[in-house]
């Protein structure tokens, strides 16, 4: 494993604290070689997700403006401000695990920057599907940027410099903050559904999470090597028609127990899930239309996501009426060609989910690996020959 | 002082951890008895505000649905599940000093409930200044709850469940989420503005405390001692200007210094501010049109203010435009037409502050002592004769 992907790596200082939040708020992930924090990094307690424009048809400028965010995510990621021109407002707060990530939406290799030939032929706008209400407007963009941190102080300050550092070289298209539990060693922790989310992930730093998230040596793209895909949709979930599901009735749309988040194959949290085992009456275990089945390795050719998903709480939409609220889907692959965009097509055709969600937001990046103490994030993007 | 201004009693868990955070994890806010919690209460992490409207023209419903929250607020804040129709996303979170405050609005009062003669004389609408671009539909409501605490995730829950139980009774009018850093021993923290925030507040438990925030017993409406109004306003902040003046800039704009806080009359960040003293060149130290001047007592027939706010940030408005971010101003005061109403026009007319922010929500409620263990919130308001 590089040394980037270690999680938290000798950068890191942790405090006497007894929970999980005190222990982060004096931690610094390392930002220099590997991959890039906040993929393996263990999702602290909130994120700001920001869609960005370039602004100018120079692609020298666009070098520059990654040569300066590299810079000043070095900077703040270690918890000091970035200039004088620092709006200041986390002066004395600690780092709070400040990670930043940065991707490359498929319109950067439209053709204004020359860069239509370096495509990772998987970076394609993910497909809209039945259902979906997608906003354009808040949705795709250029470059993405992905603070996350214990404090959203201090994620948004990060996103609030690197914004002021674009000049007229890139402006905001989108931007929106999440929020998930703080959990204690790294323990799952309950989605809005109010079930335990993330249990089918691989664990950072086994095999199986490398060939799920990070892109191989022999790639169509070298300057991605060591980099992944960033898979995004904002899911609106209609929590209203969700809280008036029994508990039972829910559990057969996820196709886990509630509370202990046991397959409904029978088992524990951590017990694989079972797809062949039937009930007593001869029905499946686990029903052919519920949300684990469909997301099933076993069910897409052993496909896989790493999510690190966040909740949202948007406000009322529209005014006067539901509550805007549901999840950041954020999964992280290796191909989203082959591991994200069937199981997304797969649950939107049958998952009896899909009855309370909506997608309204999409995007998908290109995530270079971390730069190296001698170069920048992407460099190798935008000046290989 | 009331058992409920004690702003954390006999019912607080102190862990051994060694932030601030790790010490609100376990925290529980008293409920029940003097004034309601989420006020004299040390500010936490983060807030959820919703207005919400009123659905029944039934006051026998509006009581009920009171009773309902009470308890439901009582059990929430106590770090248990309302019900068994409970969404569960906190499920074995730590409480993480939850606070519900409830408020009326004046909306409330204008006749449908048989209530006009209730309505306190102060409980009117504020008023739109020159320069707002009020949202009519993130603003008001008959009904407002803040719910405060260390997790985001806790919050939206708790206001999750109100809704829930609000059945068809009251609905979601407009919600917003906000943060503020976390801070060690209630230390001042800093806005968005990177300036040190609520130096001028008085200090919770000294009589001007008292005499800024309750409603004393000799007031227009009995049900009405011991409680408070919140005034609010949802103020942008124009942040890419702001950062692009220099800091010796913001400091005449703002009349302290950005780093220590301290006034430009000079001392430090607890001085008294000196509205007279002058520089060695003849100009007042303090400039005419600065914000602590023409907020200070001195300049507003002694009016103070208690502010307990947040920051917020809601995305890109217009869509591929500038970031909507700012502050939520959640104002408590005694008195808001001798208060609030005075020193927000003083602010409109003359600050220089405000080429920087435009007031876009607005809202004001009248906010009803604790409930006893034997009564519900505004029980004396919708019971009384």
């Amino acid at each position: 494993m590089l040394a980037g992907a270690s999680a938290l790596g000798a950068g890191a200082i942790v405090t006497d604290g007894g929970s999980a939040s005190a222990r982060a708020t004096a931690r610094v992930a390392p930002f220099y070689g590997g991959h890039q924090a906040g993929i393996a990094t263990p999702r602290p307690g909130n994120v700001v997700l920001a869609g960005c424009d370039l602004r100018t048809p120079n692609r020298g400028r666009v070098g520059a403006l990654l040569r300066t965010w590299t810079s000043a995510i070095a900077t703040l990621t270690a918890g000091r401000p970035t200039d004088p021109a620092d709006s200041g407002e986390t002066t004395g707060q600690p780092v709070a695990g400040l990670t930043v990530t940065i991707g490359f939406g498929p319109s950067l290799f439209d053709g204004r920057f020359g860069l239509a030939a370096r495509r990772p032929a998987a970076l394609t706008p993910l497909p809209t599907l039945s259902g979906d209400a997608i906003d354009e407007r808040s949705s795709g963009g250029d470059l993405v940027i992905q603070a996350c941190a214990e404090e959203l102080v201090v994620a948004t300050h990060a996103v609030r410099q690197l914004l002021r550092l674009a000049g007229t070289t890139a402006g905001l298209r989108w931007l929106i903050t999440g929020f998930a539990p703080s959990t204690a060693n790294g323990e799952p922790t309950r989605n809005p559904l109010g079930f335990i989310d993330g249990t089918a992930n691989p664990a950072v730093g086994s095999n199986a999470f490398a060939t799920t998230v990070w892109v191989p040596p022999v790639s169509d793209q070298r300057w991605l090597v060591n980099g992944t895909f960033l898979c995004f949709r904002r899911i609106r979930i209609d929590l209203a028609a969700w809280d008036a599901l029994s508990v039972a009735d829910q559990q057969v749309v996820i196709g886990r127990e509630k509370r202990s988040g046991a397959p409904l194959s029978g088992g524990s949290l951590k017990s694989p899930v079972n797809l062949s085992a039937h009930t007593p009456t001869g029905a499946l275990a686990i029903p052919p239309d519920s949300h684990v089945r469909l997301a099933a390795p076993q069910e897409n050719r052993g496909a896989t996501l790493f999510r690190r998903s966040f909740a949202y709480e948007r406000g009322a939409d529209p005014p006067h009426g539901k509550l805007d609220a549901g999840l950041l889907f954020l999964t992280w692959v290796a191909n989203p060609a082959i591991q994200f965009v069937p199981i997304l097509t797969a649950l939107n055709s049958h998952d009896r989910l899909g009855q309370f969600t909506t997608h309204t937001a999409s995007g998908i990046w290109a995530v270079p690996p971390a730069p190296s103490r001698y170069s920048w994030l992407g460099e190798e993007l935008l000046s290989g020959r």
